[in-house]
């Protein structure tokens, strides 16, 4: 199958260098925390389940050269705050954070204790997500029948999450079931990571698939047999409204009125049981140059590509990197604990899961 | 304002080169019917009405220097077909050459009686189109209000119609009228006339813009004021569905969705009665590298700058560069004529406009 996208390797955090696929494979060595946070910053690594478990590994590289006890304890709050800032949307940022503050939250261990529960701590995340998208790909692949077109947005595989993936997860599943699928996929502008990332995963894994602009969405929910749409999320609120890759609250409008089942897959570290709906979802907004420019300057280092302007100079841009979908519009949440489907027009919360 | 799209000049037709803006200001002088076709197959010139303008003049250019009656009554015929095959979806094309080959018809008149009333009857074509620019415009400024922000999709000023334009056309008159409008574009991929033209155009004309992507639309509905939406079209069913740049479709349906009026501003020479319904419309599918590639080069002729593959090798694309709104999600055609509102769920045919 494909390469590693992230992997802990001789003290350091090796991360495939998303911005160069699929042109070429490059691994960014992090040795420090600030060129771990680089590497989320700047969209080398990104993909809400993977940013989670690159900050935890950050972290430990942050506090890993500490020589007391009492530096562990001043830098060691520094270190996650500069991690909390430096993504505010997907949650599991914040979720894998959490787990690691917990373990320095039982002061009495010696700073050798803390800094190896640490890693271990990380390296236990890295697993558990990948496990997770293992289950999550079991659940889904469930609800793909044989010669089903799947239509996907943006990038949910080996590179957005560290295992197989979510929403690809299940495509890659159900294909390995020995099911005929086929999957269309959305550019995902502006920065294509359906075009560039998704494309390449699909290939790699000789899944037939095709690219189209996310404008031509539902002309071709019209015209080509589409089963269903599947998903990730970078944060579900305690009703189930979803935030994930601007796009896709567009999509999940299109799809009711196409009739076609729209799926969100997720692991639960994704759901953020402390906000009441979607509205309290913080939205990152990006820099406008991700529209008003051609897009190969970052996927194109040291290739001597210059961008160019696409658009005449002084105007504004909007440019929201995720949205939020309703609960309404979706058909079923796909966790690794099992598949969620509205009651009652809403998701439940927590315990109350309906699973089926 | 702003410099002229398509002009009739010392016995030639100069086009402006949208493949170059909004860099570079550059206009295409074409002295022969091949040049006229190429601009028109290479999107120098786009936008339904004003390809109708140009194939009137280009066909003009392809019999002008006929020598004999016997060899004129041979080529004009060659050379409408030609201009026929170069775009398949804008119905504008096809009644434009059918006015000029109505000329013809009148044999009885002589060569040069009938190359003068053919490069007449492009220049009335050019004129004609100008003077339903206008009224559009004004129809279309009854329903702005001042203070309104409105939403539009790709390019239908200047540089799409030959006059004022169409749905850009409404705006600027309403802005004459003094009304403070705003404006949020849609960058419509994948040649990015929103943009590259919209934005342009709005610039010059001193109104606020905002750009987006295709795929922020919903969320920019649900987050920001939008008092309505305006597109124009390449071709009108008899039943009021409409065929118009990719994306239209997807926009009509988040527009319903968010409750907000959606809009369709063309002359009545889009109005095909000769088809039923929307179904019938052909639908022009594009090369692959128009999505495969990064955009500009044919933006940037002789700039020295290269274009980059995106994606991998080897995947499929579909790349429609229309699709069709069916009229129930329209909710009025704004027409020189006046503007059409939808009976009883359709809109009515031909000499039954219902009017208001």
């Amino acid at each position: 199958m494909i390469a590693q996208s992230l992997q802990w390797k001789n003290d350091a955090l090796e991360i495939l260098d998303q911005r160069q696929l699929p042109q070429r494979i490059r691994y960014l060595r992090c040795h420090s925390y600030p060129s771990v946070i680089k590497a989320i910053d700047e969209l080398a690594v990104r993909g809400a389940p993977a940013i989670g478990i690159v900050a935890a590994y950050g972290v430990y590289l942050g506090i890993k050269n500490m020589q007391t006890k009492e530096r562990f304890l001043t830098e060691f709050p520094l270190v996650v705050e500069k991690f909390k800032a430096s993504r505010p949307t997907a949650v599991n940022l914040f979720w894998a954070l959490g787990r690691m503050e917990k373990i320095v939250k039982r002061r009495e261990k010696s700073l050798a204790e803390l800094k190896k529960e640490l890693l271990d701590e990380a390296l236990i995340i890295h697993n558990e997500e990948k496990e997770k998208c293992e289950k999550i790909a079991r659940y889904g692949a469930k609800l793909i029948k044989d010669g089903f077109t799947v239509l996907t947005h943006c990038n949910t595989g080996m590179l957005a999450t560290g295992g197989i993936g979510t929403a690809l997860g299940i495509i890659y599943k159900a294909k390995q079931e020995g099911k005929r699928i086929s999957v269309i996929v959305t550019e995902t502008r502006p920065l294509l990571q359906g075009a560039r990332l998704t494309t390449w995963e699909l290939k790699q894994t000789d899944i037939e698939v095709t690219l189209i602009c996310d404008s031509a969405a539902a002309w071709t929910m019209k015209n080509k047999k589409i089963d269903c749409l599947i998903v990730g999320a970078d944060r579900i609120a305690g009703n189930g409204d979803i935030a994930n890759k601007i796009g896709t609250y567009n999509l999940a409008i299109l799809a009711r009125t196409h009739k076609i089942p729209f799926y969100v897959a997720a692991p639960t570290s994704t759901f953020d049981w402390n906000l009441k709906n979607g509205k309290e979802i913080p939205i990152e907004t990006r820099n406008a140059e991700e529209i008003t420019f051609t897009p190969l300057e970052k996927f194109s280092k040291g290739a001597g590509v210059k961008r160019k302007k696409i658009t005449p100079d002084g105007i504004n841009v909007f440019n929201p990197a995720f949205d939020v979908t309703p609960a309404k519009f979706i058909s079923a949440i796909i966790t690794e604990e099992g598949i969620l489907r509205p009651t009652s027009g809403h998701f439940l919360l927590d315990k109350v899961f309906r699973m089926v």
